[in-house]
Parts: structure tokens; sequence; C-alpha cells
């Protein structure tokens, strides 16, 4: 167990890590070209997120193997074992943020050509951009072992919320004033839906790396929406 | 490495089983809890959906501690280890159920007494036995190590997904024939899709399950209805 074995682990650690910054570029490359591809009715662009898709699936196996492959060969105790379960976690979220990316590139199709109004673009736009800059920042402050900045990443979920919200009212207002609108507004609201749960899956990993680096569960006392409407 | 510690290991695995299953247990009792709230306007067991969930989250962290720790003290090999990734990754998924469900629970209000049409309250029950019985199954077949039950339940997400395509018509000719239904159909619409998606989720367990039981990829020869339908 002497110096070079410590070294070796933390080379281990930093594979795991690179595995997890690829997957996070890759999720937010697909939640960027899903929601331009929504936006601009762009077929093409939405098959590449599927296709994208296939590979974040891979990519997952590919950390979730090599997360167990070090746990057997170094036999980790208790903090260097909660970093590598907390990779594979965090794998777990980034995966699922490929599945919503790809539900809303699926989607494309059914809205079609005639489909976002032009103020519902621009809100699906900026919140597809405050999801984009949750994930750099989440993902930077988890490399840079940053606390400090991981607690600070949680009000961007709230600040996705209060958005989601109000695509939500929008759509609403779309359906009742016109029922051809509805099947489309359907569509949409579920993309809207799916980037709000991108923005809860990026809190997890949030969550997940201030255990890593801390020890500690963040404090619970983030701001309840989820008491006050049932916008989930 | 005597006998006594294989079985010590056993027991230890036994006992995260025991965990799974309680999990899945509590889950299924919040997935009925929440359906019958909703369809009977029922605010007090809404409530006792959503304080389930709190316990929902305190069980899996006590099985994440329990199985971080029969790491730490049994050091497991390839497919000792592999049982118990899956043990924390099916409390994932049991978790994420038990968010569902509350979910659901926290439209009851907003959709209020007025709330259900009688067909579908019949067919957001159907789903939701459904569900029940993809839940029970799966835990079963995987706390019996039975590998061929649980390839034979992955028929069930699909049969899930087909009734969740007719709850999600029926709710759309509701919106057309009254702007005044929206609102209220529109909560009903994530409700069934929150269904669909604890489906989607028990999925990802019996996947998880027959990995811990066979050490081999469910084959991913499943009907497609992803790439035909965009209904996620």
């Amino acid at each position: 167990m002497g110096e070079h074995t410590v070294t070796s682990f933390d080379e281990d650690l930093d594979h795991l890590d690179r595995l997890v910054r690829d997957m996070s570029e890759l999720g937010a490359a697909m939640v960027q070209a899903a929601t331009r591809s929504l936006i601009g009715s762009d077929n093409a662009l939405a098959q590449r997120v599927l296709s994208d898709d296939a590979l974040m699936d891979a990519r997952q196996r590919e950390l979730d193997e090599a997360a167990i492959r070090l746990i057997a060969k170094r036999q980790p105790m208790a903090q260097d074992l909660r970093a590598v379960v907390g990779a594979i976690r965090m794998a777990a979220d980034l995966e699922r943020i490929g599945d919503l990316a790809k539900n809303i590139a699926k989607r494309v199709a059914a809205v079609g050509a005639g489909g976002t109004p032009r103020n519902l673009a621009h809100s699906l736009e900026a919140m597809s951009d405050l999801v984009l800059d949750q994930i750099h920042g989440t993902i930077e402050a988890y490399v840079g072992r940053d606390a400090a900045a991981l607690e600070a990443r949680r009000d961007d979920d709230e600040n996705i919320d209060i958005h989601y919200t109000s695509v939500f009212r929008e759509l609403l207002t779309y359906m009742m004033e016109d029922p051809r609108n509805i099947t489309t507004c359907t569509h949409l609201l579920f993309c809207a839906k799916n980037l709000e749960r991108i923005g809860d899956h990026v809190t997890n990993i949030a969550e997940n790396a201030y255990y890593v680096v801390t020890g500690s569960l963040l404090p619970l006392h983030r701001p309840k929406r989820d008491e006050t409407t049932p916008a989930d």
C-alpha cells in the first residue's frame, strides 16, 4: 500500500472523471441539438441525437465496467469507494439525460414544420441554455472538487423550474385558443417537461458530486417549489 | 476465505435483497395509493404518499450504506460485486418510482373533485394494476434468481405503453371537445405519463436483475415502439 499504489488509484479515478466529463459533454451536445432540431424542424439533426444516444449508452457501460474493475482491483476503502460509486451514479444520471434529449428529438417529426410559435421557441431555447450552463458548471465543479461551487449550482434548478412553469402556461393558452393546436402543444409540453427533468438529473449529479467531494449530504434546505405547485 | 466467510457474504447479500424487496413493496403501495387518491379525489391518501416518499428516500440511503459497507468489508470479486452494484442500481430505480408516485399524488388537489371522467379513471386504474403486477413479478423473479421469468417480464412494458397511448388519445379528445377540460386533462396526462415511466423503471430493474443473475445483458431484441411513436 505504498505511494505507488495510491498514485495508481488516483490515476484510475482520473480516468473515471474523464469518462464522466466525456459523457457530460455528449449529454450537453445532445440537449443542444435536440432543442435546435425541435425549433428548426431539423429532422437530420434529430436523427443525429438518436444515434448519439446509442453512443451514450455504450459510454455508460464502459464507465460502469471501468468502475467495477477498479473496485475489484484496488478494493478501495470508504472515501475512495464513495468516489467510485459516485461516478457510477453520475453516469446513470447522464445516461438518463441522453434518453430525455432523445425523446425531445423523437418529437421533432410529430411537431412538424409549422411547429413552434416564435415566443415558445424563444422560451424553450432559454430553458435549454440554462440546462447547458447547469451541466457545464456542475461537471467543472465536480472535476475541480469544488464543494462551494456545487452548493451554489442548486439555484439553477429553481431557475429552470420557473421557466418551465411559464412555458407550461404559454402552452395551455395556445391550446385554449384553438383546439387544432392541442396535439402539437402536447408534444411541446413533453419537450419542455423533458428539459425540466434534465435539470433535475443535473441537480442529482451536483448532490452526488457534493457527497463525493465532502462526504456529507447537501443540506436539504432548498426552496420547496414541490409543495406549492404540482408542476412535476 | 473459508466457508464461514462465504456464508456471511451470502447473508449480507440476503440483507440487501430484503431491503430491495421492502423498497419495492413500498413503491408498489405508493403507486396504488397515488392512483386511488387521484381517481377518488382523496387528499388525505395523497398526503400519505407524500410522506411515504420521505420513507423511500431514507430506505434508499440505508441500502446504499449497507451496500458500500459490504463492499468495504468483504471486498467481493466480480460476480459478487455485480450483485452488490446491481442492488444499488435497483434501489435508485425504486426511489425514482417513489418520486413518480409522489408526483401523481401532488396533482390530486389540482385535478380536484370534479376531476377524472369515469372512462379515464378506469383506464388509469388498469395501467396502475399492470404496473403493480410488473413490480411484484419482477422483484419475485429477482429474489428467486429466475432469469427466464425476468426475460418474460419484458412484455409488461409493451403492454403498459399500449395502455398509455390509448389514455393519451382519450385525453386529447376531451381537450378538443371542450377547452375548459384542458388544464385538468394536462395534469391527468402527466399522471398517465408517470405511470408509463414507472413501467420503464421496472423494466430497468428487470434488466439489472437479469444481469445480476446471469452475468449477461438481456438480448436487446424487444419491440421497438420507440422508433415508431414519439410517445415518450
